[in-house]
């Protein structure tokens, strides 16, 4: 493909008018909206209204007024739309890992009698340290055991209370089948807990249709919800009355402000609540779920798709270096929205593409990593960074690592 | 006292220039700075530059250069100066909720064969239901016992663990005395947990001379950190090597970006960190700590124990309705920095002062809690606060209840 070839694609995608709804600083490409998004223009003013008219004029009484007690289900009823799940099925809560050990240690409580927590060697460290942490605490009555992508179906037995999985692995990009999973799962008498860290805003998931039963995720990847933004959650309706969360703060209670010395759970979603929700941060993060919400979530899939096909194709093309591997999945079917390619200087790569106005992160021991946002990538942009990963590949130009911008993409 | 005194005294007040670094509403007594402190002026300028120049143009890249990944320990170290801690000993993570869990579960896992974990009846709700969640996961290894607080310190025995107790009343203000309190569960073998949510930026609060173990609190009430803003939580430098979180997040990990599978807990302050820090929480929140640590913390509590006072004095001198009363201590050195006044009608009460322009708020079933911020109130605005207080008892005037400012209080 020829950077007009791609230049033709831009002015097909049906996307593209998103690109203006971003501050990315010019002369860069951005290919880690998967780690950190980059804040959506309508954050700054939502950010400033927040604090000069909510904060500020409304002072306390913006918890009732300016609708900030509800934030947690409002926001998380918007996710739910992106996930295929019922708008009560999703609240904004805590941090991924945090939302990690409630859910595990709820789905044990929906399972009694059932003692392991099931997941994969090499799954994202928070998912296994909160796993490790709960099942600790538990003692006798809890393990953890992680087993091989490979034999993770197979492990799953009868005294599985939940299977823990990553949906697009961070590294690989792998894609677990989440419908098939999810059945196989049941079909054992287990349920499953998803981490859609590097699915939501990426993959058109649907929830409902997998027959999903628990679910997490961060939001200031895909979601470009903002650093350290507030995680989100999701337990299917028929489990909300029953499953009971660990971590029992003041806004899970059925009535928080009849301020009782005994704890009575909410029977919905606000069961998961923990403690008095980030406002600021639940701000900026409507902003990019809004965002989100103006795009066909099937369009996002298959134009982040399309991206990873054209940048894998390009870097393969050229042929470079023999030492360079693809470390992700072929078919775009079976991968997330980013790319990882092997390298024994990925490091270095990484920092060399830097300096060269391509963003994308290393994660060790040998990956580069690449993320191609939907909302605000466009097609010669990616093709642009093929030819710079190639052209660092070629001249071995490991000698730069100070980063700075070079010339507009236009 | 007359207007003029009171006057008088705002002219002599050594705190008398911080008024103008926060947002007030013109016409408002904000009274209620102990729900949710407003909005210091520069927080504004903090979160324009945090989205624009921080996220906006460092992107994922500041989470290194920006200081993002240390803002945890930065802000809490800053904290720690407020609290008369050290600064590694203080650490900004989660909210008060998630962090009364995590610390509870750490006294246990520091008193090996203690199980109880003792507070009192009508402490602050979510210090209540986080250790009935705890004690609950925990099973026969744990139990939760609340006493009657004049009952507390002889419940104090060779099976207590932990004492959680809220250092001030979140409604009656009645201040526990740390120092002591602290002496006689050491006495019995027993760890000190204190809630200092209503104390942070309130009281001169010293643990290192108090001996404390172990602390939580809130940050958006006296510090002035924004609406559901990140808590922070304190561990004595000597139990930090042990003490051991349950929510073993990647942030709390000896490395997070060694990607390892197995937990190893950093075994200093950052051992209690959970997820990723929330960026724009910790912006502002840095602005209303910076603040604070203008002025002295001596000094912040002579002022708000005088404006305590004053109100106390000025009620009480008008005489107008038999049936308010105290229902906090009249001593200001037993009291933090809110007072509540019982009354039939305390939520007509509170509502009919709003009408005028007085933000307090109501606490069931028959409480009126009104707070005094030292950094933004004077003298002469509690005096009228008195005045209005006194006119709405005296007329009956309950019939408003729709809030509007008055005349600025000049």
């Amino acid at each position: 493909m020829t950077r007009q070839d791609a230049e033709g694609l831009d002015a097909a995608d049906p996307l593209a008018r998103f690109r203006g709804a971003f501050a990315l600083p010019p002369g860069v490409i951005y290919l880690d909206g998967n780690s950190l998004g980059p804040p959506p223009l309508a954050a700054h003013q939502r950010l400033a209204e927040t604090i000069r008219e909510e904060w500020g004029e409304g002072l306390v009484r913006s918890w009732n007024e300016a609708g900030w007690i509800a934030a947690p289900m409002r926001v998380g009823s918007k996710i739910a739309r992106l996930l295929g799940a019922q708008p009560d099925e999703v609240v904004v809560a805590d941090s991924t890992s945090v939302n990690l050990f409630k859910l595990a240690a709820g789905a044990l409580s929906l399972r009694p009698g059932r003692k392991t927590v099931l997941s994969e060697f090499g799954n994202f460290p928070t998912d296994l340290y909160a796993l490790q942490g709960l099942t600790a605490l538990l003692g006798e009555r809890a393990k953890l055991k992680t087993v091989a992508p490979q034999d993770l179906i197979a492990a799953i037995d009868e005294d599985t209370a939940v299977v823990v999985l990553t949906h697009v692995h961070y590294k690989s990009a792998l894609r677990w089948d989440m419908a098939k999973v999810t059945a196989l799962a049941h079909a054992k008498g287990a349920l499953v807990l998803w981490d859609l860290c590097h699915s939501a805003g990426a993959i058109a998931v649907d929830l409902t249709a997998a027959g999903a039963d628990l679910a997490v995720g961060c939001s200031y990847k895909y979601l470009n919800g903002g650093p350290g933004a507030p995680a989100f959650l999701f337990v299917a309706k028929r489990h909300q009355a029953s499953i009971r969360s660990p971590l029992t703060g003041w806004m899970g209670h059925a009535e928080p402000f009849a301020f009782e010395d005994g704890y009575r759970p909410a029977t919905d979603i606000r069961g998961q609540i923990t403690g008095t929700p980030p406002i600021l941060g639940l701000a900026a993060l409507e902003v990019g779920v809004d965002l989100q919400l103006e795009a066909d979530p099937g369009t996002v899939e298959a134009k982040g798709r399309a991206l990873t096909d054209l940048f894998i194709a390009e870097v393969e093309a050229r042929n470079v270096d023999p030492d360079l591997a693809l470390a992700s999945p072929r078919d775009g079917a079976a991968r997330g929205l980013h790319v990882a390619f092997s390298h024994p200087q990925g490091y270095a790569l990484v920092q060399a593409m830097m300096a060269r106005g391509v963003v994308g992160d290393f994660r060790a021991p040998d990956i580069a990593r690449f993320g191609f946002s939907p909302l605000f990538l466009g097609f010669a942009e990616v093709w642009e960074a093929a030819q710079i990963l190639c052209e660092v590949l070629a001249t071995r130009a490991w000698d730069r690592v100070e980063f700075q911008t070079r010339a507009a993409v236009t």
